[in-house]
C-alpha cells in the first residue's frame, strides 16, 4: 500500500499503532507499520529505557513518541509544578475530592490508598509530566533516541517542541477533534494530523470519524491525515482511506494483545465489553477520555459527586486510587473489579480475542484486501 | 454500481434518500437513487395526497414510508389516544411545562402560542401519529400505493405492519443504532437494516457509524444492511460500501437543496453551521434526537428546565411552539431565530450550498468515483 504516508516515513502499511507498551510498538513496527510509543505515564528515566529497549528490537525500524502537551492546564498546577512543588500540586487538590475518593472506595470495598505512595505517585507519575515542563524532559528524551515521529496528544506543540523536531529530522503529529483545532496545529507547524473521532479511546471530541475526517482533510490539504477512532480491523481502514486519509492510527485494539500490559481485570471486561460499553468521562484525568463505563464513571458523573477537578489534578486524584483499584480486583474483590476501567474507543467491541499484535496487523491486511475486493466487485458490477 | 440492494429494489445506486419532503423523494428516485417519505408529520389524508403526488411524478420508479412507530411509549398518551381524548393526551403535560414553555418564548420575545392551536396541531400532528394507533392509520395509506418500502423509525415493527407489508410484496426496513436492537428487528421480521450511527440527525444511538456498520452487518448477515449517519459525500459513501455496507440511508443533505421545505432560518442556520453545532437533545421530541444546537436545546437541556417529558408528549409541547419559534423568525424576530433549531447530523458542517437534490445525487456520484480510484491508486502501488 503506497500513500503520502508511506513514503513519508518508508513503511509498507500505513497503520499507525500508539501504545504505552514498548512491546506492541516494536512488533507492529516490525510488522510494517509504525509504533508509537505513548509517554505520557512515564518518567523521563523510564522513557529513556524503554526507547533504548526499542532501539535494541526494531533494527532500525520507523517508530515514534507520543507526549501529552495540555494546551491549557490548571493554573495552580502549573505554578506549583514549576515552583518544584509537587506536593503544593497535591495541595491545590480540594479536601472534598478525597472525601469523595475515599468514600467511594470504602463503599465499593477497596482499602485506601496509602497517602505517601500518591504523593509518590504524583512525582514520578503522569499528573507530574502533564505540565509543559515535564512534557519538555519527555521530549528531549525522545530527540536522543532514533525516532521518526513525535505526536503531541492534546492541543498544538509547543513551539519549541517543533523546533527541536525540525532541527532533528523527527516528523510532528498532532491529534485533533475539529477542523479548529486542525487549523491550528498548521499554524503551529505540524507535519501531519491525526483526526481523531469522538468514538476514540482517551482524550476525545464529540464529531465522530466519519464526519471528521474528511472535513479535516479538506482543510489542511495537502497535509497528510491520519484517521483515528473506530478502527480496529481493516474494513475500518478501507473507510478511512476512503474518507481521504492517507493511513490510520489505531490505539484501542492493541490493548487485548498478547503483548498489552493492560491489567488483567481490565483486559477481561474488554474481551467481554460490548460497543455500548464506554463512555466519555472527565473522571480519570480532568478532560472527556473515553473510556469503558464502570462503577468509577457511574459514581464520578453521579449526582453525589463533587465532579472532576481540572488536569491535571483530577489525574493526581485518579491515578493513586486506580492503581490501588487495579491491585484490588486481581484478588478478587468485586467492588475492585466494579470500579476498574481503562481508556478504550467504541471498537472494544470488536476486540474479542486475545492475539498477538502481530496477528492483529496482519489480520488488517487481510480484511482490507477483502473489503477493497468487494468494492471493486460492487463497482464493476 | 451493483449491490444485494440495487438488485433488491432495481435502482442503479444504492442510495436511500429520506425527506419529508415529497419532491427530495421524487428527485432522488428520479436520480436512479429510492427516495423514503417521512411520514410521521402527516396526517392520513395528508400522507394520502404526498403519495399521490409522488406516485404523478416517478413514472414507476420506486420509492418508499418511514413511520415512527415507537417501541415504548408513554402509557399516559397511548391511553389518551386510543381512548380517542387528544385533549387527555394534552392534559397529561404537567402544567409545569406550560410554564417553563411560556416563560422561554417570553424571555425571548417570540408571541406565546394559541392554546387552541396548540390543541389542532396536536389532533392532526406528529404528537397524534406517534402511537400504535396512529402509525397504524400511515401504514394503511402507504400500503395502498405502489411503495416499495416501509421503514420504521424507532424500534421494532409491529408484526400487523410486517405481515401487511409482506402481503403487499413491499420490503420492510428499520433503523437501528445498536447489535442487539438489530437483532431484535431481524426477528421481527424486516427485511433490510438501517444501521445508524449517533452522528446521525434525528433519533440516535451513541455508537458511531464507523463502529456500528461493521458490527451490524455482521450480526444480522445475510440480511442487507445500510449504514445511515454522517454520509453527505461519495467519500462516506464510498467508506460505507468499505465498511461492509450495501448501500447509504442519507437524511440530513436533502434538508438544503433548493426542493426541502426547511424554513429559511433554518436553512440559513444549517449552511452556517459546522460540525459542532448539533447536540442530542430531548427536547423536541422526548427522545434523545441530534438536532442544530440553539437557544432551544440550550434552555430545556439547562439549569432551569423541567426536563423533556417521555414522547410523544414532549413533541406537543415543542410543536406548537416551534411552529410559532419558526413565523417569528421570518419577520426578523432575533429571539425566535436564536431559538429555532430542527434535526441535522454532524454533518451540517459539509452542507454549505444549497444545490438541487438531483445535484447532490451526481456531486455524490462524481465524488464516490474519486474516492474509489485513490483507493486503487493506493492499493496498486
Amino acid at each position: 500500500m503506497r500513500t503520502e504516508i508511506s513514503e513519508m516515513f518508508g513503511i509498507d502499511l500505513p497503520l499507525f499503532a500508539f501504545s504505552h507498551c514498548r512491546d506492541v510498538v516494536a512488533a507492529v513496527t516490525n510488522a510494517g507499520g509504525l509504533g508509537v510509543l505513548g509517554a505520557v505515564a512515564y518518567s523521563p528515566q523510564r522513557l529513556e529505557e524503554e526507547l533504548r529497549w526499542i532501539d535494541d528490537h526494531v533494527g532500525g525500524r520507523p517508530y515514534g513518541v507520543d507526549v501529552l502537551v495540555p494546551g491549557k492546564i490548571d493554573a495552580s498546577a502549573e505554578e506549583a509544578a514549576a515552583g518544584g512543588g509537587l506536593g503544593r500540586m497535591l495541595a491545590a487538590v480540594p479536601q472534598e475530592h478525597w472525601d469523595f475518593l475515599g468514600g467511594l472506595l470504602e463503599r465499593y470495598g477497596v482499602p485506601l490508598p496509602d497517602f505517601e505512595r500518591a504523593r509518590a505517585s504524583a512525582e514520578t507519575g503522569a499528573g507530574g509530566s502533564v505540565t509543559r515542563q515535564g512534557a519538555g524532559e519527555l521530549i528531549d528524551v525522545a530527540l536522543n533516541h532514533p525516532i521518526r515521529l513525535i505526536a503531541s496528544a492534546l492541543g498544538p506543540p509547543p513551539a519549541v517542541m517543533v523546533e527541536k523536531a525540525r532541527a532533528a529530522g523527527v516528523a510532528v503529529a498532532a491529534l485533533v477533534g475539529t477542523v479548529e483545532h486542525a487549523r491550528r496545529q498548521v499554524a503551529a507547524g505540524v507535519d501531519l494530523i491525526v483526526a481523531q473521532g469522538g468514538e476514540a479511546g482517551g482524550h476525545t471530541g464529540e464529531i465522530s470519524t466519519m464526519v471528521l475526517v474528511p472535513e479535516v482533510v479538506d482543510a489542511v490539504a495537502p497535509l497528510p491525515v491520519l484517521a483515528a477512532g473506530g478502527i480496529a480491523t481493516g474494513r475500518q481502514l478501507a473507510a478511512s482511506l476512503a474518507l481521504g486519509a492517507a493511513g490510520v492510527w489505531c490505539g484501542s485494539v492493541w490493548l487485548t494483545t498478547e503483548e498489552a500490559e493492560t491489567p488483567p481485570a481490565v483486559k477481561r471486561k474488554m474481551l467481554a465489553a460490548t460497543s455500548r460499553d464506554t463512555v466519555r468521562s472527565r473522571s480519570r484525568t480532568g478532560k472527556p477520555a473515553r473510556q469503558l463505563r464502570s462503577a468509577w464513571t457511574d459514581e464520578w458523573d453521579g449526582p453525589g459527586s463533587p465532579g472532576a477537578l481540572p488536569m491535571p489534578l483530577q489525574m493526581i486524584v485518579a491515578e493513586g486510587a486506580m492503581r490501588q483499584i487495579g491491585k484490588a480486583a486481581e484478588t478478587g474483590n468485586e467492588g475492585a473489579q466494579a470500579l476498574a476501567n481503562y481508556f478504550v474507543g467504541q471498537v472494544v467491541g470488536q476486540m474479542n480475542q486475545v492475539k498477538p499484535a502481530r496477528q492483529v496487523v496482519y489480520d488488517m491486511i487481510e480484511d482490507f484486501a477483502a473489503a477493497l475486493d468487494r468494492l471493486n466487485t460492487i463497482t464493476a458490477g
